[in-house]
């Protein structure tokens, strides 16, 4: 039976997650449901996105993936169905689906609104009916028209060099303060030293007890990008920088 | 196979929602489990209610749902087994089931403590238990006997008349603050201005967008019933109020 | 189909738990996962033992129960399976399986770091692919050498006798600001007066209500452990005591 993941802002105090899943399994019988969070900020794209583009791979081909961080619910923003790389995906275009546009051919129709959607929560009325339609084996091209034009994209700092120093950016901070970065070990060989707006952070090192508690280190993390952070405390709290925050990798 | 929701002010943090999902999965072989949330604030009956009141019709027919705020845990209050609109419900007396009691016939049976329930933890021991008798096809009847007098019901102002003004009050507050009210779009005409606390928000809108960031709106929420939010703000800390705060719709 | 469940620290916010769960639905297809719960506080060996002897044993025989509080990731700590009473288990070898190693035999074996494992997300590369491949009946015995010596455990103060008092600490504090102790049932006389930290608590009550709003009350538990609580509030707070303080049960 398929998956359907559902990934929102809805938080999970209130009860949006839960008419959302009554809406999957009425539609979709035996349906199997995965949390990825519903806590990302509300209306922070660039986090879903970047939460997206760490889970949607680690699913087995053909589940579903339902993104509703949607600040523009009820406006013009078009509301989408996409099928990339064997999975499928719903959600509004506001870039939410960026780290699934990088690299393979991607199918996309534009979803209608339901005469009866509430303005203020597709998530319920337009994008749960679609990911439980999927579920049932319906075809992605019978969803809706083809989308033409291309679906938005965030725009990050591209890692590029500055003379002998390669320049990325911060591109999310996990619950443990970590900083994580756009500079991969593809990217940066293993001698660089490593900075976060102008401090010095050291060599890469393997694992957190590499350092002392308390200590900064950087390390290649666990999606292969570098990581900037405290062990048993925070980077974020201590360096005091955010997402979209400079890295720099020295060479020489 | 059966699906059992749970709603309680149990948290996510501590182990007693698994205590009872680990019952409910031993008892019940296959069944489903839907969190509703378990963030309602402790013995919060009035948020838990108006939970329920929007989750539970999304689900399918025949879906047992289990309410555990029970703040009187322990003492004579009544725990209750419920069917109604092909529904199932268990959990204490305490007004907790109010929207269900509101059109529809309801069957209601007093659920016998089991002589080695913890006093404490009646979620676990005897709200478990008959949730997973019913998802295993056992009849509601058999579980206790018939439960004679009505169940607890909520108070709430009734939307009525002032002159030319319809008066409700906010039922609940949000995660994003959203004031949620009992005036519904059937009461109010299209061409009311809505005042929360003696302060003027506008007419009705109809989404965020319809105001810029930050603005002040009040519009028909996602249940029918009216809403005042603040656009990618909290409407909540702007007035104020709390839950149980007057709303007035004018008409004139 | 096998259930396997999940207690972790890596919150419900982050990616972390969804990657785990993509790797575990692509291993073990078809698995039912429970989440325990991912808010204990980063590296908090001691509250995560805690949750975990609550709630195993609830579960059905042959649940797979994965731990993953894992300060210690990527250095020479052991990562284990074992097998007890009928369940079986995963984690690194830090004290947080001491619950399941009480009174009963275990057997263990040393899991393997597979080559391509990330050194700082032992739970996605290592743990969760043992336990898939627990789920889909790989004997625990073929997932590593046996473990020759112990595996570690955390040392509580033993509940003893000081004169006519008998001495324990306290082991969690939940959400409800709710004191659990070392005291049980079996140890501790109906008659016996609690104190913490030297205030007097007064004698064993049945639940909540025996005492008013705001009172202060000792009570055996639904582990069948005394707890100390305050009906409506929070007696963590009220004491400014916090886990392994001092709780004495005075007899004469």
């Amino acid at each position: 039976m398929a998956i359907i993941t559902l990934l929102t802002d809805f938080g999970n105090t209130d009860h949006y997650v839960a008419e959302i899943k009554g809406v999957l399994l009425t539609e979709a019988p035996g349906v199997t449901l995965v949390d990825i969070t519903h806590s990302v900020s509300p209306g922070d794209v660039r986090s879903g996105a970047y939460i997206l583009g760490r889970t949607w791979h680690r699913f087995p081909s053909d589940t579903i993936h339902m993104v509703v961080i949607d600040p523009g619910v009820g406006t013009s923003r078009a509301a989408l169905a996409l099928a990339a790389a064997g999975h499928c995906f719903v959600g509004p275009d506001n870039g939410v689906f960026t780290p699934v546009l990088q690299d393979t051919p991607v199918e996309t129709v534009l979803l209608p609104t339901p005469e009866a959607a509430s303005p203020t929560f597709h998530g319920r009325d337009l994008f749960a009916p679609a990911a439980a339609a999927l579920a049932c084996g319906t075809l992605l091209q019978t969803l809706g028209q083809p989308f033409t034009g291309m679906p938005e994209r965030l725009a990050y700092t591209i890692p590029h060099f500055e003379g002998k120093t390669i320049v990325g950016e911060i591109m999310y901070i996990d619950r443990f303060g970590t900083l994580v970065t756009n500079l991969t070990s593809e990217l940066v060989p293993a001698y660089a030293r490593l900075e976060v707006e102008d401090l010095d952070i050291g060599p890469l090192r393997r694992t957190y007890a590499d350092v002392g508690t308390g200590g900064l280190l950087a390390y290649i993390g666990s999606a292969g990008a570098i990581e900037i952070a405290v062990r048993n405390g925070s980077a974020a709290r201590r360096l005091g920088v955010g997402v979209g925050g400079s890295v720099r990798a020295r060479l020489g």
